[in-house]
């Protein structure tokens, strides 16, 4: 049996991480249940870039890079990222997008197995993984790096004596599966190839253990559960072992060991520094900065045990309803194998979900057909669950998916 | 005869940028030349930034994407620089840094002249274009793609038949040395090669004509004197001929056709937006779209004329000065052939540089004995120029740069 609005109401007030919910800014009458794609506005974020506008660039001028140490972001937020992954210091720095990181990376973990050519990867990857391991491979040629994409039961049998790494998405975008990291990380070694997980739907949701798994190579996002605002900075994590001999090509002077020696040749920077490129932008790196600073005391066991009742509750809720009959669960049912979001099948979604919308239940669509809603333990109720799942009820009984202005589809989603 | 105090105050009143100045916080008792390095902030920042992160962000959520258009960022910035570089639309986007746009560019010239292997600069031109270039030469193997860094005055002799593209920095971050962007472009061309100009230090300074000389490729910064905020975004150009066939290897969503199909192979955006990769970061760039808007009126020929009287009347002041006969002048004494920034040589450059930033006189040093001065004809002043002078000529007087605190070199100026 699915909780009741009153047990859920019961289950909020008991609720260990309630208190982080005043932290952010949520309109009224909105159950925001998209955070995995745009992390809501943290409070503090507006003071801090007020500040950061008005008296480190408008008063302090150029001097802020020093006496702000704006030059020590990147590493700054590294670190405070760090423990969110499962990483010890000096392994993680905030740079570029996920996709430029990606690239570093690849790049990366090719120099590291030189003789290897193979990228492998699974065919329902986040696409642009896909596409910049391809720009990778078309930059190189087919003899130097070949990337193939596989679907995900036949990825392990694939690795071979070829394959230099293997680049997964720790959480499905669609789905929300989740891979066992530990046991794929363990795979990919004792084929000898290095594993580069993306932990953009993982980072902020649920535990993380790269260092006590031995992954090589990683990155992650800034504006999804890390809630660092649109198109955030990335991060991006290099085990230790490897820092000694790992370079990247994209070799900007921010990641120069001597940045302001201004030497026609480039030195890397010390470990993780190195992958570094030119200069960030210090405004998004600032929301950023005040966004992580919620993180400090937030027990992630705890963070996941809410996310898996929320996620359940979502299930059972949806399962129980007669009028949901014929949404289908595109998520795994074993909460094991599931990041925080659940996502549905149904023919109607995308007029389904613009009905949602307009009831104020934000979620998202993602071709061809699913529903998505993401769960935020760090903010998501379980009476927003409960309430969600009754507005969906409510457009399903009322037909109200079927206008023709819902059935247009969106640039972005 | 240099111009009197009177005088610069008299140019002041009648200057037709006059009234742009009051659009930038300049701290009081400030003199700013560093612009070149880090742009004041502009007045309408601090709003402009607000809304996007209280209303645009805080209350439209994911939504903004579309109901404020941030998808559309990259494309409109580009366009609102076009006209300053002298584009015709369709030609620039705002992306990355100046770092990650050079090195989609290098890659593309290479793959626009199919056998042509050798990338062509000079020893001083800015470090990170050089590492850049070092970068994708050490990734693709030598006989794949060769950096070859010559003096400044051999170089157009050096071009051959396998010289693939030739990258210079229009305006010299040392001395302010400016090429002749026209005949350079013309003898690449002649010798069958591409060119590829960083406009770091030109744009917003002075005019310029990417279309009329017939630029192959262009990058250039958002935080210099477009002040669009410490590491503003950056912006590259791609001429229209080149954009049916011009490939780049950073693959990113943003960049592809369909982001929003989720389809996993990559087929590139139309045009110039082929050369998107990832999710940019929305805040910093509103803070440029709010610099950018400044610009819509400015005459650049007045810019131009305002720009080259300032650094005339800094260099007369500066020879007229007994006091300061030892600094030696390490710019192009010619107007013509000279940026937007003067720069004098002396062995206590560093401490003098300290000592007059202890006056609230703010130029930079550079390595190993440069003093610089940015000139930046929107918001600097006659009198500033004059009052400067006045100021080290106190320095010197006074021998304020001979204290121990002054002798220690800095992370950054």
């Amino acid at each position: 049996m699915p909780m009741t609005r009153a047990q859920c109401l019961e289950a909020d007030k008991i609720d260990p991480l309630a208190r982080y919910r005043d932290a952010f800014v949520l309109p009224p009458d909105t159950i925001y249940l998209d955070g995995n794609s745009l992390g809501p506005l943290p409070k503090a974020v507006a003071g801090c870039l007020h500040d950061t506008v008005v008296e480190q660039w408008g008063q302090g001028l150029i001097g802020s890079w020093n006496d702000h140490d704006w030059i020590g972001l990147a590493e700054r937020l590294g670190e405070k990222i760090a423990p969110l992954i499962g990483a010890g210091p000096g392994q993680v720095i905030v740079a570029d997008s996920v996709s430029v990181n990606l690239y570093k990376l690849l790049a990366t973990a090719l120099s590291l197995r030189p003789g290897r050519t193979i990228i492998l990867s699974s065919e329902d990857n986040f696409p642009t993984d896909l596409y910049i391991a391809q720009g990778l491979t078309a930059l190189l040629g087919r003899e130097r790096c070949e990337l193939v994409i596989l679907e995900g039961s036949r990825l392990m049998k694939a690795i071979g004596a070829n394959t230099a790494v293997v680049m997964l998405t720790h959480v499905d975008f669609r789905s929300g599966r989740l891979y066992d990291m530990q046991s794929i990380t363990q795979q990919v070694h004792d084929a000898g190839a290095l594993m580069l997980w993306d932990l953009s739907h993982s980072t902020g949701a649920l535990p993380l253990k790269l260092d006590a798994f031995d992954v090589d190579l990683a990155v992650g996002s800034g504006y999804k559960y890390l809630n660092g605002g649109p198109g955030a900075p990335a991060f991006l994590y290099v085990a230790a072992r490897h820092l000694g001999n790992a370079t990247q090509p994209l070799r900007g002077w921010m990641g120069h060991a001597e940045p302001f020696a201004f030497r026609p040749g480039y030195e890397p920077a010390p470990g993780i520094l190195r992958f570094q490129s030119g200069t960030p932008p210090i405004l998004s790196y600032r929301a950023l900065e005040a966004a992580l600073a919620l993180w400090d005391n937030v027990d992630l066991d705890q963070l996941r045990d809410k996310s898996v009742l929320l996620s359940e509750t979502f299930i059972e809720l949806v399962q129980a309803s007669e009028v949901l009959s014929d949404f289908v669960l595109n998520s795994p049912r074993e909460a094991a194998e599931r990041g925080s979001q659940v996502s549905f099948a149904h023919p109607l979604g995308y007029a389904i979900m613009r009905a949602l919308i307009d009831r104020r239940v934000i979620g998202d669509f993602r071709e061809p057909n699913l529903l998505r809603f993401g769960l935020a333990p760090m903010y998501t109720r379980y009476v927003d669950v409960w309430d969600a799942v009754a507005h969906l009820d409510g457009v399903m009984l009322n037909r109200e998916y079927d206008t023709p202005e819902f059935r247009e589809q969106p640039r972005v989603t």
